[in-house]
């Protein structure tokens, strides 16, 4: 696969077009932001962690039936991924109460909720990256009923796997975010990426962090806490 | 009905315990509030248009098959409303984005919708009401899914009925908020008021606002919008 133009630059990851019509070539950066882009900063190693844990769930995911865009890592920060649109809403899953609900809604930070919830964000950095709900997710056109429907299962369904797994390497999934996108047939797959940038990795035991919480609220030993994370989950509990 | 212990001061309302147990009084006042209580106010003759107006819509939306707690207007600033228990839930219905809505997703202000947008915010002055959806309903144990259904199904029937009656009498039924409450033995009634402080009403051919804008956004001539809202209403169109 060879990389050809840049086609966009995020905060975390560089997509670039390749020889291939239905592919993309994903580079993972250092670059860390929080809070919509005002803290900026950069964590050594983490987007070879970030690109590698990504690669390995997707992986897990595939093995389970739930279809990515992932296709293969090609170097320790670089994937290769099928090509896709993008549906503009980031598709939260949590399982403990923490970050903007507890803060939205009162719950003090580590309640467990009796069942997952999921929350839909419209991917809106000048708007803040709003709550949205069905209604307005219809309204906007961002997805039709079919798709949020599949949406909301695919998340659980990948909430479902990722916590078992993670249970067993001693981390408790907290939350975590996810981003979709459709196929030219309009078939969505589960696409951008699944680490410590996008998930909260609680230590089972001690509730330890081991996420970008560590950047985000200057806990400390960041790079530390994503490489414990992905040891963990290379190590599969083992 | 005699009017005993006053049990709780709003913003717009004071609600008196009666003495009969499964009745309360509400007195309509002229204290107008907005953005959460920062800015602050009154409006001449508010209490006794918001009141008759409620009423007004309570027997016509009785008359339609929604229950409501209204019983009788006692005064022109006072009603007699069944015992409720309010759900701490704003129900929102839009028609047309305006506001909150239209800040938060960047839709501009005035977008006809293609069908009516209904949206919850988890009634918590502390936290800014906060845009919830029906897992954080479910988790903050605010409804359960049976009553969530009805109260989503009460909200649009009450939207179609208002939106049909006030089109006759040339207002344009932007948006409103609802509240509901719960009787001892668990039904559902529409509760709080139906009013130029919690509807916005545009003027069918010249957009003219007859609501609580006219005191958000300063445009003079408050107390002439709620009293035309009114005559219009009670004129049903004539």
């Amino acid at each position: 696969m060879i990389a050809r133009d840049l086609l966009y630059e995020g905060k975390a990851k560089k997509v670039f077009l390749t020889d291939r019509d239905d592919r993309y070539l994903i580079r993972y950066k250092d670059d860390a932001t929080a809070f919509n882009g005002e803290k900026k900063g950069s964590i050594i190693g983490k987007g070879a962690i970030n690109n590698t844990m990504s690669a390995y769930f997707f992986q897990l995911l595939q093995s389970e039936g739930v279809e990515s865009h992932f296709v293969e890592q090609t170097s320790s920060t670089e994937m290769v991924v099928r090509r896709v649109e993008i549906i503009p809403l980031e598709v939260i899953v949590r399982n403990i109460a923490a970050g903007s609900m507890s803060a939205r809604l009162g719950i003090a930070e580590g309640t467990q909720l009796a069942r997952p919830v999921v929350e839909f964000s419209y991917k809106r950095d000048d708007l803040g990256d709003p709550l949205v709900n069905d209604d307005h997710i219809l309204a906007l056109g961002l997805a039709d009923e079919e798709e949020l429907a599949k949406l909301r299962e695919m998340a659980l369904r990948v909430n479902t796997i990722l916590r078992e797994y993670l249970s067993k390497a001693g981390i408790t999934l907290v939350d975590f975010k996810l981003e979709f996108g459709r196929l030219d047939n309009g078939e969505i797959l589960l696409a951008d990426e699944i680490s410590p940038d996008t998930c909260r990795f609680w230590d089972s035991e001690t509730g330890e962090k081991m996420d970008k919480d560590r950047f985000r609220r200057d806990l400390g030993n960041i790079e530390e806490g994503y490489r414990k994370a992905l040891k963990r989950v290379l190590g599969g509990g083992k």
